[in-house]
């Protein structure tokens, strides 16, 4: 195999699949890169749609980030549209693909390939779930249709069915838009996995903006009018008017492509790859969210469905599959989600997690301010660290405030990822100014405060 | 010597006095602790004075954190306020102190002293500085001095003399209530030791609002009328009316006392300490604003007259008077600034600094976005690296734009003071949610514009 018109072909379009894309070409100009895209979009920033449906981004058009001829043009990547990779063939190098424009099933020849399946919301599985009011939030046709169904039915009442991220995000897009909204959740709290003190802060937000929390709700199913609109969520907790709802459940990694072909899968059901984003096949990679990561704090592998991971394991898979020798080392997984007027983060291992994974877990929650506390914009910022009482490393925290608060979880996700203990961040040399942050930040106070606690 | 009920004697009462003091209580709680201070007021929030001047915080009342009676009640720790402490005896274990009520000199013993002298404003040295309408800010009868001013004689045109931190806010403070403001200063732009990227920014954001800025001034004379009130700053670029002056120039550490007890000064005029905070005589610390400190990034002294350096130094001169043992390991200097809508930072070295300290400096400056591009909230961020090609460390940055900027400066300083690479920055696991940051951070865009720079 020549190095330089090696032929690399890309399964997956949205995300890591784009980002690998670009990467291999930057590596090696002369590689031939090609994406598979079963849709007939590619490049989508999907993670903005919430901000499109609430009217914040004033163009749904926005959140298309590359066309496939721009793709090509710009950086001379092959899209291939509306074509489904439905199997692959490791001993031969070859994909074979479906055609949706001429219903053919055509193969190609690799010399490497990149899996970038990405991952597919979790259905309900009740009665009802095929209505035509019922939205996932995934791809670009969710967003598109979501937005002509609020045009064009102007719906009033919204259920939401899952309190993550998006769940969370529509929420707040839907009351912007003057939408009554009831939130169900399966747990008694939003933000599952999230510390319990910022899960009943974002509950209060929720309940502050008016919003219909209903926890330890169980669908049993959507209830359609004649026209195939539900009309009732009907539930454990009772039953639920509704004009539109949208389903924000977790999502599963598209494996079944590479199940077919003895990749191996791993036991949050996610490809398994080394620190190269190889999987266990030769010249075959995985990024994004079909594959597992290395949680750099416990050094295990871990599913963390989130952008940026995609995005850096694109780009090594990338690399590597263009001829360069790229490592990806792990993440720790830092998420934010703004709910109204709050900031909220979670980086590293929640308190649970990090019992589960052995760790002799102490915690300290701390509230502070955002700025000097006289100076009128200064808002309350909580912090809750999650430590390890032996080696007093920082394993994780969450944050939860006003202005400035996601930020300053970065600064901790330093310390998270290489392993520092409190006393270390109390040394953290960190700016203060009155407009910006008290003389002692509130990571400070934190740290010292836990520092105090075990008796430093 | 009784560890439980030693007597620590402080001099100094502004800021790394207090901190000192209360540290040493809460480490002790049975010494005797006595701060010396030679004004009426302990414990003044002099940094946001010139938002108590501005009108932001509407009460300069708000900056006294705590009286000498507080300091007494809650926290234990004697206050003589107007008292001037005007010699160490080092061999008898005393200080001689010139009480300002009696006007009698007295003798108090000490078991430790904690010199927290502080620093002050240089001055100009020119005909007229003691005019009744020429101002410094560095005490609290400097803050009402300049309110009342401003209320009883309504100044119209103001000129500030210095366009470091203090000019910056105070030209800031004039303008936000409606003063002409023309800004003097030596060198040609505001800011002397940051980036000249940032330089020319914030004097664009000078020009913007509409501040007379003067570069490469001389003060030749302040000008006084019949009433001893300075009405024209006569310099080497031409005369400039003004009915209030504010002198922002440097400050220069107070050393006289620690000099005439033979405590070391060291190169940059400040005191010596090791990095228990005790000078070269036997239990004497210092603290704040009167000493060096251990610059991180260079391993060498600097003098940095930062309030942040000033309370952890301070925390730790105090601790170890009181029988602990705290350590400083130094400071890399974090500094903040907002001009008008523009935030500003600088942290660790410059680029004319490292390549004094021998490293072999390269740079790369590189714009981009605080949010994702499409969200209508998204400002402009510039980040400067200032890297040691040999190691490929990362020495220092700037950082200005946006609402953002100055809390990125913060994630990168702890990999200034960790000493790490441009490419473990590279590896940063950084927050991205479209309210609060693209995909890809401007710290990692700044990176990875820096390691292809390199040739990574």
């Amino acid at each position: 195999m020549a190095l330089n018109n090696r032929r690399i072909l890309i399964v997956g379009g949205l995300a890591a699949g784009p980002s690998a894309a670009a990467k291999a070409k930057r590596v090696n100009p002369n590689a031939d890169v090609v994406i598979f895209e079963a849709t007939d979009t590619v490049s989508y920033a999907i993670c903005e749609a919430p901000y499109a449906i609430s009217g914040i981004i004033d163009d749904e058009k926005k959140l298309v980030i590359f066309s496939p001829e721009k793709l090509e043009e710009e950086k001379g990547i092959k899209v291939k549209t509306l074509h489904l990779v439905e199997q692959i063939l490791p001993n031969d190098h070859k994909i074979v693909v479906r055609d949706f424009r001429s219903h053919k099933l055509v193969e190609f020849d690799y010399d490497k390939l990149i899996l970038a399946t990405g991952a597919t919301p979790r259905r309900l599985m009740v009665e009802g779930e095929n209505g035509r009011n019922v939205f996932h939030l995934k791809l670009r046709e969710d967003t598109q249709n979501i937005l002509t169904y609020l045009k064009t039915e102007s719906p009033k009442q919204a259920v939401i069915i899952g309190g993550g991220f998006v769940g969370l995000e529509m929420t707040e897009a839907f009351r912007a838009r003057g939408l009554d909204v009831t939130l169900l959740d399966q747990v008694s709290h939003p933000l599952e996995g999230f510390e319990q003190e910022t899960r009943e802060r974002v509950l209060r937000e929720l309940l502050n903006n008016d919003v219909n929390f209903v926890p330890n709700t169980t669908i049993e199913a959507l209830q359609q009018d004649n026209s195939g609109r539900v009309r009732h969520v009907i539930t454990n907790r009772g039953s639920f008017e509704c004009d539109i709802v949208i389903l924000s459940l977790d999502v599963e990694p598209n494996v079944g492509l590479a199940r077919d072909a003895k990749i191996r899968i791993g036991s949050a059901g996610a490809i398994i790859i080394d620190e190269r984003q190889q999987t266990n096949i030769d010249s075959i990679y995985a990024a994004g969210d079909c594959c597992e990561v290395k949680n750099i704090v416990t050094n295990k592998p871990i599913y963390i469905p989130l952008a940026t991971v995609a995005s850096r394991t694109a780009w090594v898979a990338g690399e590597n599959a263009a001829g360069g020798r790229a490592i990806f080392k792990g993440a720790i997984r830092t998420a934010a989600v703004k709910v109204f007027g709050l900031e909220v983060a979670q980086i590293g291992l929640g308190s649970e997690e990090a019992r589960v994974s052995a760790f002799d877990v102490m915690s300290e929650t701390v509230t502070s301010t955002s700025k000097v506390g006289i100076m009128p914009e200064s808002e309350k910022i909580v912090i809750k660290l999650v430590i390890d009482r032996r080696t007093q490393r920082l394993l994780g925290a969450n944050l939860f405030g006003g202005l400035g608060t996601v930020l300053r979880a970065n600064t901790l996700s330093v310390a998270i990822q290489h392993k520092m203990t409190i006393d270390d961040i109390s040394r953290f040399d960190l700016i203060y100014a009155p407009p910006f942050a008290p003389l002692w930040d509130p990571i400070l106070i934190a740290v010292n405060q836990a520092k105090k606690k075990i008796g430093h």
